[in-house]
């Protein structure tokens, strides 16, 4: 299969990497001298995203490459225009491609509004033409946006979701075409009301992002605005919500004051379609699912010290910080209780080996801040780094299931801590257990060297305190 | 503290949790019967996600207690309003409320989109009363927008910012007062365009949601709308974007026409206070920012098996099944090659210790599929569980880094399956080393049993090929 791009912008450099991670050669035309570059930044941020996203075996990593228009399109049998805006740019370049290249090869617009209808008007093969609008990073967010014209070619349509599918993309068939299609549509409303909300100093840049980051963006990246309103709209559901909401849309709530009436037909309408849509679900079952996905979006942007993810981690700080410091005892301490949760359980219904790690690395972490190893000392270029590890399988673990993790501090002795998490349920029982080897180092030189003697003293303190107790079942050392 | 909260429906009940789980007891005030039933629902799926959301210390859970309004506010410090949306009925409930309360209570109202100005006109301590604008579900979004009106106390605004940020809230201080505040505006907005969609049978409400959570709804849980354009405005930034896409603004691409002029001084305020916001990072930063924030977004709904991560672990599916299957051979097999994600690391700059298992548990997969233990086995009610791991971290694994696993089978026989894992770099010097001890189990009992015979024979013929291999330098078995 030869893959043409015209135009190597942001839109066309996200394209040609997507392509050529799945394996598939793309040859650019683009005029302007400074193209070539602007591909290598997208290519470069695709690259380092693509290997992070997945270990499955992906293809080898196919070729781009510059050429005239005429020597990327002769014999290409798929043609994806990312050029500017403009009709008569895109109308143009249409008429030249179809001067060179075959007449069965398909030809689709990136275009973010253009209706491919007009697009197609002045077209020698116009039933090959068809919209496929991606979104940026083109090589990670799923969407395209499949939309024919009125001379499009119905299987052509079905020829290119399969296609993108096939490039791990969710092709949404629009069956009606209308200026910037659905997706364009609601964030050309959103950007509208934002120039409103600048203009009119009611709001910064900076705070209508906080606005849609902290808020309903979270919402948005697993359900959409109906699912989300339905869930909302509690056992009721969407009529109820509609109902309730409906005299809202008279009220001057923003600046798109020419709203459609929500009568009883519309209500109905788009009630029937939601049923169809989440009606296999009851509310209390979408509303779980829910919460499953934002705690997985808030673990994953927490990890990145991002957003909604920094304020979850700065509120966890803080709860850390109220927990006063054990003294030694000849008893196990414990370290942590929670509960297991949806995104840590693995194909076969249970919790996944790695997360039983996590629960014992957090039971470190834990303990470090017991001894003083916190995060100020980290901050000092001090900490301990796990060597080695073995852990013990007993029960399953499944979603919901409450753990509670308790630590016993095997015999140690200055660089080295050897400590012995369990992880059990309420009544006691033994999920697993893990024995871990940690190195006390200095961060700067990442070697091996001798804690700071406070957080030497209180783990020795530990230590000592702990060597009175048996030795676990199970413990290696 | 105590607080009194007026309406115990979804955002009311959202409160209750969100407070109750910060260890405040909570009194509300509903006069509907069936009020204490919807507050438990609410109440229940809270608890279910706060305990999967955090391991810190939360403190004692607090009650929750339904009682009459008097009883709510007569010695209440915080004052929360969550009734419908309608003017009457919160300027009555505030003159009630005042009879009773002392008249240093904080009130703030929920309401979505209510003048604060409006809402006081008629109290007789107006400028003890604040909107604090929450986001369903209450106790998950970290989102509140604080709006004073015109009488309000500066300081009580500073007070409740500290109060929700206690919470583990991002507060929004709003300068400028107009309906709706601003998340409402832009939702408002969405919602009308929306109906439109719907009404003028462009789009279903399931295809309006899908083209909003597999595409800019996954870019807003991380980034607004104005540093997601400014990043793909390329090196030109915001002003560049906003040259590009100002004719836009002309066209119909929404049904709101009144639009604000993008003149000089309209692109200069934006592009300064997109300036101020983002320009701390270079486009490549942000670009880099966004695309790790998408990774970890993407890999979270993965686990969920949700809308865009499960299109992306279809697409993985499809790779690993043109993976041609290896003959047993005397050499390690290699089982993947994938690179480190940013949402992987911990606080030391390296990658955490239970993404080592995570790397091992994958490559435990990848042997799972050369030996038909693969999605179809388990559909059928079969698979491994691993019961012992024994690991060894050699190197340290940092952001970006190439992880390339290698396995060999240790003696295996029958039910119990033995892996020898290796994680490498590409000159081939090992990061970590993981051995595991597998057992086959039957999924409906849950407990061991052989495995069917196809699945038996190759991995008994893996074992004898790699049975002439030395045994691996750290193995126990």
């Amino acid at each position: 299969m030869k893959v043409a791009i015209i135009g190597g912008g942001v839109i066309g450099g996200g394209w040609a990497a997507r392509l050529r991670h799945n394996g598939i050669p793309v040859f650019v035309a683009d005029p302007d001298p400074q193209a070539p570059q602007k591909m290598d930044t997208v290519l470069a941020h695709a690259a380092h995203a693509m290997a992070a996203l997945t270990a499955a075996p992906v293809p080898p990593l196919a070729t781009v490459e510059f050429v005239p228009l005429a020597t990327a399109v002769v014999d290409a049998d798929w043609i994806i225009e990312s050029v500017p805006e403009r009709l008569d740019l895109k109308q143009q370049l249409f008429a030249e491609i179809e001067k060179i290249a075959p007449p069965g090869a398909v030809i689709t617009s990136s275009t973010s509004g253009l209706r491919p209808s007009v697009l197609q008007a002045q077209m020698q093969h116009p039933q090959r033409l068809l919209v496929a609008h991606p979104f940026n990073p083109v090589y990670l967010l799923p969407l395209v946006e499949l939309v024919g014209g009125a001379q499009t070619n119905a299987t052509i349509i079905a020829r290119a979701a399969d296609f993108y599918e096939s490039l791990g993309m969710h092709a949404l068939l629009i069956k009606k075409e209308e200026d910037a299609f659905i997706a364009d549509r609601l964030l050309e409303a959103v950007w509208r009301e934002s120039l409103w909300l600048v203009k009119d100093g009611v709001a910064t840049t900076a705070e209508i992002d906080d606005a849609i980051r902290f808020g309903f963006g979270l919402r948005w990246a697993q359900m959409g605005l109906f699912e989300t309103y339905r869930t909302a709209g509690g056992d009721g559901g969407m009529r109820h919500f509609l109902r309730q909401f409906g005299p809202c849309l008279k009220w001057p709530w923003t600046k798109l004051m020419d709203t459609p009436e929500l009568d009883e037909s519309l209500i109905e309408k788009i009630a029937a379609q939601s049923d169809a849509q989440s009606g296999g679900y009851s509310i209390g079952e979408l509303e779980r699912f829910r919460d499953d996905n934002l705690i997985a979006i808030l673990h994953g942007l927490r990890a990145n010290h991002w957003g909604a993810g920094k304020t979850l981690a700065k509120w966890e700080a803080k709860l850390w910080q109220t927990k006063s410091n054990s003294a030694p005892a000849a008893k196990p301490l414990q370290m942590f209780v929670r509960h297991a949760p949806k995104h840590w359980m693995d194909y076969n219904g249970h919790m996944n080996e790695s997360r039983y790690l996590e629960c014992f690395s957090d039971a470190t972490d834990a303990f470090m801040r017991q001894i003083g190893a916190d995060e100020q000392y980290v901050a000092d270029g001090f900490s301990y780094f796990t060597v080695e590890t073995h852990i013990r399988h007993l029960q399953e673990v499944c979603v919901g299931d409450k753990i509670i993790a308790e630590t016993q501090v095997l015999p140690s002795t200055g660089k080295k801590l050897r400590l012995f998490h369990w992880l059990k349920n309420s009544s006691g029982e033994i999920y697993a257990t893990g024995e871990h080897l940690l190195i006390h180092v200095n961060l700067q030189t990442r070697r091996a060297c001798e804690p700071l003697p406070a957080v030497a003293n209180t783990a020795a303190n530990f230590a000592a305190a702990h060597s009175s107790l048996p030795k676990p079942e199970g413990a290696l050392a």
